[in-house]
């Protein structure tokens, strides 16, 4: 485990960096690799960041310039935000063995390499990077600033979860202090919402049951409530969350029409209730706040199955039916 | 109008404050009032906030066991929040003729006070409050720090909006710093809605109008949707920012029906226009990215008279007329 001057130190008498980000990389793996990756360059250093086959959308305009040609020889491997080597894509092949550094903000992360930069207080790994980059005394531009600022506020909510510290938000405003639109990303990112995909809330929240006391939401979403609102697939991505945006709901369920006649549900909970136990009681699976399964049912038999495994997972005395 | 330390010394060398918030109280004029008068009492002085008829629901807790006592007599009394005279409480009568002091964040605010301290660089009044109180010398504990994140937060968007400064998250970093539990406040007051509001939201998405090949987006808030959906007071407060959530839309407006057949305009505007501007031109006025104004007609006329201002304002000749 290095210190920020350590690895500041290394990172500067050292050259011929290359990048790797985890597999699904999001905001903070991707803008951390750009923040780096061109903090180096900005102190004349060759520094790329490894083609991360599932990098798309959104995020990937940030490392898409940066990525390494064929005619690169990397000579010191820079892991960011890669907790353990198994998170690394398929295709970064025999690199992830050689891992001279790795720079995480997850408990315990970059056993795999063979200098770590740890800080688990950080917020993101942007954080931690842009702790660095000031102690390499590298004169941070909007254009480092940006991916940075990107990183942070993907892993913070927009700095509103439990992780955001102060540290964070003064780290924050050294990166605003560049002058770069933090508003324009936060809105890009965050705040817009397509048409069709807030005509789709809007028809899910016109029927959504409610149960226990509200301590229980059901949503449905229909084919027909899809057609309606013309809403694209993307636009029924993370749906499930919605049903746990009302006040008071404990337990959101959303119940998905398939065309084969089965019904994907979605379960999404707080913290007295375990999703994945839930799910698992009818052959599914995932986290404690977030799971899901798939039934040979109809909807209106699906919402008696799951209605059924919450109430045989938490005592059905404990209830009371509506 | 007076700087910091000036307002400082005024504050240390008085006594016997009384407090005033604006109508339709929001989280910073009652979140800077109860900072304000926790901060003057933490150094030993006499003061109060006065009682705001219709301080309700989330907000009011900051303030109900700070309101003046039957007996108490204010010596000087304090305005936060508050740009001009009109904007109090119809019950605050004469005492809005002898404001010793308004704190304010809205640009040319508080003319109608003998001193002003008014800085409109800050995202919010809780923020200049902020500074006040450490300008003073006064321990901000959580208890201080609470009400005046929620009234950084409340104006901010939770940190997202433009008018979000790099002072501003370092502000809210020394808040922090006092051990205020901010999460669990972003996730009363940021992130769970009530089920009157989210029905309320859907109402006001099903037959939003959407002109200028989606740039202008019109919401109508009528009475029987607020009936329909039980919607409260504080259900329908910021319900003009829902507009802006759709993806396209840079000018978003809210035709609210009032009670005596008036209409109250809202406009959220992206950052090619000026919503101050635009509601100028109808008697009204506010930030550039969210101002308003109330207009003597119903809400069809209403909705063309604003229309023609944004027009105006920016050359109907550029605008594709649908």
């Amino acid at each position: 485990m290095m210190t920020l001057a350590e690895t500041a130190n290394f990172m500067k008498s050292n050259n011929d960096y290359l990048i790797l980000t985890h597999r699904r990389p999001d905001g903070d793996t991707l803008g951390s690799a750009a923040g780096l990756c061109l903090g180096l360059q900005s102190l004349g250093k060759r520094a790329y960041v490894a083609a991360n086959p599932e990098a798309a959308g959104h995020f990937e305009r940030f490392v898409k310039d940066l990525v390494s040609p064929p005619e690169f020889t990397a000579l010191n491997i820079i892991s960011v935000d890669t907790a353990s080597k198994e998170l690394f894509p398929k295709e970064f092949g025999g690199m992830v063995e050689n891992v001279a550094l790795a720079i995480d903000h997850h408990p315990n992360g970059g056993a795999y390499a063979a200098r770590t930069l740890l800080n688990s207080t950080c917020a993101a790994t942007g954080e931690l990077v842009t702790l660095l980059l000031k102690e390499m005394g590298v004169d941070i531009t909007p254009d480092i600033a940006r991916p940075l600022y990107v990183a942070i506020v993907t892993d913070t909510g927009c700095l509103r979860y439990e992780n955001t510290t102060s540290q964070t938000l003064r780290v924050t405003a050294d990166l605003k202090d560049t002058g770069v639109n933090t508003a324009a990303i936060n809105m890009e990112y965050f705040e817009k919402k397509t048409f069709s995909r807030l005509a789709l809330e809007a028809a899910l929240l016109q029927d959504v049951e409610l149960l226990q006391e509200g301590r229980i939401a059901i949503m449905r979403l229909t084919f027909e409530k899809i057609e309606k609102t013309q809403a694209s697939p993307d636009d029924t991505d993370n749906l499930a969350s919605l049903a746990r945006e009302i006040m008071g709901v404990e337990i959101g369920v959303t119940l998905r029409e398939e065309l084969d006649g089965e019904t994907k549900i979605s379960l999404r909970t707080g913290h007295a209730y375990d999703a994945g136990k839930i799910c698992a009681r009818l052959g599914g699976g995932g986290h404690a706040r977030a799971a899901g399964c798939t039934v040979k049912l109809n909807a209106d038999k699906a919402r008696e199955a799951i209605l059924n495994a919450i109430f045989d997972e938490y005592e059905l005395a404990t209830w009371h039916l509506h």
